[in-house]
C-alpha cells in the first residue's frame, strides 16, 4: 500500500480570504515577519499495491476532475513513503 | 523569503467525512484501486528572511494555537523551498 498526496492551492492571482484573515490574526496574536499566508487542501490517498505510471496518471484525472477546480486552483500529486 | 509549509490532517481515530465523500465518489466516476481518502489542510507561510531554529519554534507555536485543533488534528511543519 502506497499513500499518494494531492495538494490543491488557489492560483496566486484568485484572492484567498482564509488565507488573509490567518495573515491578520497573527499581528494581534503577537507574531511577527509572516508576509503572506496562503490556505489550500491536502488530500492523502491510501492506494492498493504499487504506484506505477499509469496508477499515478489516474491520480491526476482524479485531481483533475474531482478534487480541484482548475479554473481558480492549482494542484501537485506526489508519492509519499510506502506504509 | 522562504516558504513554510504547515499540513494538518485530522487524527486518524477521528472520522473523516470529507474524505469518506470522495471516496465514495470515486467508483461511481470509474476509478477503482484508492482504499482511503483522508481531507485535510495547507497553509503555506511566507516568512521574512532566513528560517532559524527559533522562527520554526514560532511557526511551530501558530500552527498549533491557530493553524490547527490539536484536539481532534495533527500537524507537521517544514521548509520549502527558498524562492
Amino acid at each position: 500500500m502506497a499513500r499518494v498526496v494531492v495538494d490543491v492551492m488557489l492560483k496566486p492571482e484568485i484572492l484567498d480570504p482564509q488565507g488573509k484573515a490567518v495573515q491578520g490574526a497573527l499581528p494581534r496574536l503577537g507574531f511577527d515577519g509572516v508576509l503572506d499566508v496562503r490556505q489550500g487542501k491536502r488530500f492523502e490517498l491510501e492506494v492498493e499495491g504499487e504506484v506505477t505510471a499509469e496508477r499515478l496518471a489516474e491520480i491526476e484525472k482524479i485531481a483533475e476532475t474531482l478534487l480541484a477546480n482548475p479554473v481558480i486552483e492549482d494542484f501537485t500529486v506526489h508519492v509519499e513513503d510506502a506504509s
